[in-house]
C-alpha cells in the first residue's frame, strides 16, 4: 500500500489535535487531567468527533477508555489495536499518551476511507500516570482482565472509590468484562514520545520499541550515631550521610559499567538534618531497571552487597524496603520487526530500543502482541509544559505508520488469522 | 594550699545539684530551660541559696547572668571569674554548662571559709546555646560590652525581644554597662563537658582546652537536569545527587587527611525527590573547623575547588552560600600550663585538646585571659537526656580546681596583681 494522502498535512493536524487536547485541564493555566476528571469527558466529545467523520464506531467502556471501531473490508475480521493514554501528570505537556492516540487517527485519515483486511480499533486509555489513585494502567488494565474488584476499592486522596469514580462518569463497573480483548485482536502498537534523550543523540527521528525494562525499587537506610560535628574528631565518627554518599556513587559507577542498566538514586532524607550535627541517619531510594531481568536482579544484588560492605567498614547498619519488582516486557518479535522495517521505508535510520519507563503496551503484551514506536523527544523533556515534538518527526511517524499497516494487510500472518475468522 | 576536704562528698554534691537544676524547665517530663524563662528564676533561686550559704555576696546582672562573689583576703583584690551557662538546649542533659557552676560553688566550698589573695566570682551565664532568639552567647556577650542595642532588638518566636525579655524579667537593660568585667579580672576558668569521644577513647577524665576552633559553615547547591530514571540513559545524565555524593565523599577524605581538621555534610536535600526522577538540584551544607584559621581557611578553598572540579566534569553549576565564618580562639597559655600543672597533681594523664565546639570562654578570652577544662562525657553524649558524668571524674575536676586555686594564689604573676591593685 503506497502513501497517496499529503503526510505533512496529517502530521501538522496530529500536532494541532494534541494541542487542542492540552486545553481540557483540571488547572487553569496548566495541564492536568487525571482518571475521569471532567476535563476527560471535553476530551472523549473532541476525539469521538474525530473518530465518526471518519466513520468509526465510538463507544467509552466501563473503565473509562475511549474505543473508537474503524471497520475492515469484510464484517468478520481480525483486529488491530492502536493507541495510548488521555491522562496526563500535572502540570503536563501537550504529547505524552495523546500523540498516540492523535497519529492513530491521522493514519486512519490517510487511508482515505479505504478498508483493509482487518478492523483498525483506535483506544484512548483513561488513565496510565497513576496521579489520581497511585496506581498505574487502569485504563490498559480493563483490557486485559485486570482491573479486579480490588483496584476498584482504591481511594483518591477525596476518598472516591476507582469504582465511584466510574459511576460519576456515568458509566457501569459491572460492565468492565466487556472492556476485555478477545481472541480477535492480533496486535496492539502504540506510538509514544520518547521522553528521553537517545534518539535526539542518535539524530534519528523513531526507534522501534523491542521491550519495556524491568524494575526494581528499593529503599535502603544506613543507620550511624548522630554527633556533634564540632567535637567529633573524623576517625570517631558514624556518619550515616558519608556511608550514603560513597554508596551512591558506588550505584553510578555499577551502572556505568554494565551496559545498559540504569540505576537511580533520587530521594534522599538525612537526620537530623541539622549544620553541625553528623547525620545518625540517611534513607534513600534506589531505582534500577534493565531489559534483561537476570542483569538487573545481579545489578540489585551487587548494590546490596556494596552496601552492606561499606556500612560493616564504617560501623553503620543498613536497613532495607523492597518497593517494586517487575519483570522486564518483551515487545512482539514479528511486529517489532514489521515496525523495523517500515522506519525503513520512511528513509529513517532504524534504532531498537528498550524502554526505560512502563507503558500500557507493557499490559496489554499480558495478552496479545504488543509493540511500541518511540518519536525523538527534543531535549528528552517530557512531563514538563516544554514537551514538544517535532513536526517532521510526526510525519515520518504517520508514514512509518501508513507502511506498517500496508505490510500487515499483506502479511500471511494475517491472511492466516483472517481464514480462521 | 592542699586539699583538706573530701572531695568525694563536693563531687556528689555538685551532681547532685546539677539534677535539682534539671528539675526546673520550661517543659514537662523533659530539660528546657532558655533566656530568662521562669524556671530561670528557680534556677537562680537555687544556686543563690548554695552561694550565700558559702558567705558570697549574690546579684543577677542586667544581662539575667547570675553572679556571686565570693571576697579575697583583703578588700582591694584581683578578682577570677569561673563559671558556665545556666540555659539549655530543648531536650537537653542534666550537665551541659550547669556543672560549670556547681564545681566553682563546690570549690569554694571547698574552701572551708579560708580566703585566697584574690575574690573569686562564680558566674552563671544566662544564654549560651542560641536557642530562644538564634544568636548564643548572650550572657557572656554582655560581659565584654558585646550585648549591643542590635542585639537588643531581635525578637524570639513570639515577637518578645531580647531587651522585653530583660525586662519581663524585672531587670533594667540601661544597666548592662554595669556587667562588663573591668581590668580586676584577671582570668576566667570555665569547667564544662568534652561533649565528645576524645577523653573516653583516651581514657582520662580531663583536658586543658588550648583554645577554641574557628569555623566556616557554607551552604553548596549543585545543580544538574531533572530527568526520568527509566529513560535517561547513565552518560546523558546531569545528576545532581550523584555529583554531590562525590563531592561528600571528598569532603570526608580531605579531613581524615588533614590532621586536627572536622569537615562535615549534615544537611542535604535532593529535588524533586523521587524515585524514578533523576535529582536536579541538591543542595547541602559543610561545616569546617579547626583551631588554625589558615590550616580552616585552606581546607575550605580546597573543597569548593573540589567541588568545581567535580561539577564541571559532571556538567553541573555549583553556587555557594556562606553561612558563618568565625576564626579559632587560642585560650591564654599561662592558665593553660597551670591547668595542665594541676592536672597533673590529680595524677591523671595529661592531655591538651582544642575544643570543636564555641564555649563562653571564647567570648571572655576578647577580654580576660581564659581558659577552660573539659570532663569526659561517656558516650561523647550531649544535648540528650542520656548526656551523664562520672562521679570520679567531678571529684578529679574538683580535685584540679583546688591545685589551680592553690598554684594561683602562689603565683608571682597574681602577686604582681596584687601589688597594682
Amino acid at each position: 500500500m503506497a502513501i497517496t494522502t499529503d503526510t505533512r498535512k496529517l502530521a501538522e493536524d496530529a500536532v494541532a489535535r494534541c494541542r487542542k487536547l492540552a486545553t481540557f485541564s483540571e488547572d487553569r493555566g496548566a495541564l492536568r487531567r487525571t482518571f475521569l476528571s471532567p476535563p476527560m469527558r471535553d476530551c472523549h466529545r473532541e476525539i469521538a468527533g474525530w473518530m465518526k467523520h471518519l466513520g468509526m464506531e465510538v463507544r467509552v467502556d466501563a473503565a473509562g477508555n475511549l474505543r473508537g471501531s474503524y471497520a475492515a473490508q469484510q464484517s468478520v475480521a481480525p483486529r488491530l489495536l492502536l493507541g495510548s493514554h488521555l491522562d496526563t501528570v500535572p502540570n503536563a505537556g501537550a504529547y505524552d499518551g495523546v500523540l498516540g492516540v492523535a497519529i492513530a487517527v491521522s493514519l486512519l485519515e490517510g487511508l482515505d476511507g479505504r478498508r483493509l483486511p482487518f478492523a483498525i480499533e483506535v483506544a484512548g486509555f483513561s488513565e496510565e500516570e497513576g496521579v489520581r489513585f497511585g496506581v498505574p494502567f487502569i485504563g490498559s488494565r480493563a483490557l486485559v482482565g485486570r482491573l479486579d474488584e480490588e483496584l476498584l476499592e482504591i481511594p483518591d486522596a477525596s476518598g472516591i472509590t476507582v469504582r465511584k469514580a466510574i459511576e460519576d462518569f456515568d458509566l457501569n463497573p459491572s460492565e468492565i468484562p466487556q472492556a476485555h480483548v478477545n481472541s480477535d485482536y492480533f496486535g496492539f502498537v502504540e506510538f509514544h514520545i520518547e521522553q528521553g534523550p537517545v534518539l535526539e543523540r542518535l539524530g534519528q527521528p523513531l526507534a522501534a520499541v523491542e521491550s519495556i525494562a524491568g524494575q526494581s525499587r528499593l529503599q535502603v537506610t544506613f543507620h550511624g550515631h548522630s554527633n556533634h560535628a564540632g567535637t567529633t574528631p573524623m576517625n570517631l565518627r558514624y556518619d550515616a550521610l558519608a556511608g550514603a554518599a560513597e554508596w551512591i556513587t558506588a550505584v553510578e559507577h555499577l551502572a556505568k559499567n554494565l551496559g545498559g542498566v540504569v540505576a537511580t538514586v533520587g530521594k534522599i532524607d538525612a537526620r537530623p538534618g541539622a549544620t553541625n550535627v553528623i547525620a545518625g541517619e540517611t534513607r534513600m531510594t534506589l531505582d534500577v531497571r534493565h531489559t534483561s531481568d537476570s542483569v538487573r536482579i545481579q545489578a540489585v544484588k551487587d548494590l546490596v552487597e556494596q552496601a552492606e560492605v561499606i556500612a560493616k567498614r564504617r560501623g553503620l547498619r543498613t536497613h532495607w524496603l523492597p518497593l517494586l519488582e517487575q519483570a522486564a516486557v518483551p515487545m512482539d518479535s514479528f511486529l517489532v520487526a514489521e515496525i523495523e522495517n517500515a522506519i525503513r521505508r520512511t528513509e529513517c535510520g532504524v534504532h531498537r530500543m528498550a524502554s526505560g519507563a512502563g507503558h500500557d503496551a507493557m499490559i496489554l503484551a499480558e495478552k496479545i502482541p504488543a509493540a511500541m514506536i518511540f518519536l525523538r523527544t527534543p531535549g528528552g523533556i517530557s512531563h514538563d509544559p516544554e514537551e514538544s515534538v517535532a513536526i517532521e518527526d510526526v510525519e515520518k511517524a504517520i508514514q512509518c505508520g501508513s507502511y506498517l499497516l500496508g505490510q500487515l494487510a499483506s502479511s500471511p500472518l494475517i491472511k492466516e488469522r483472517m481464514c480462521r475468522a
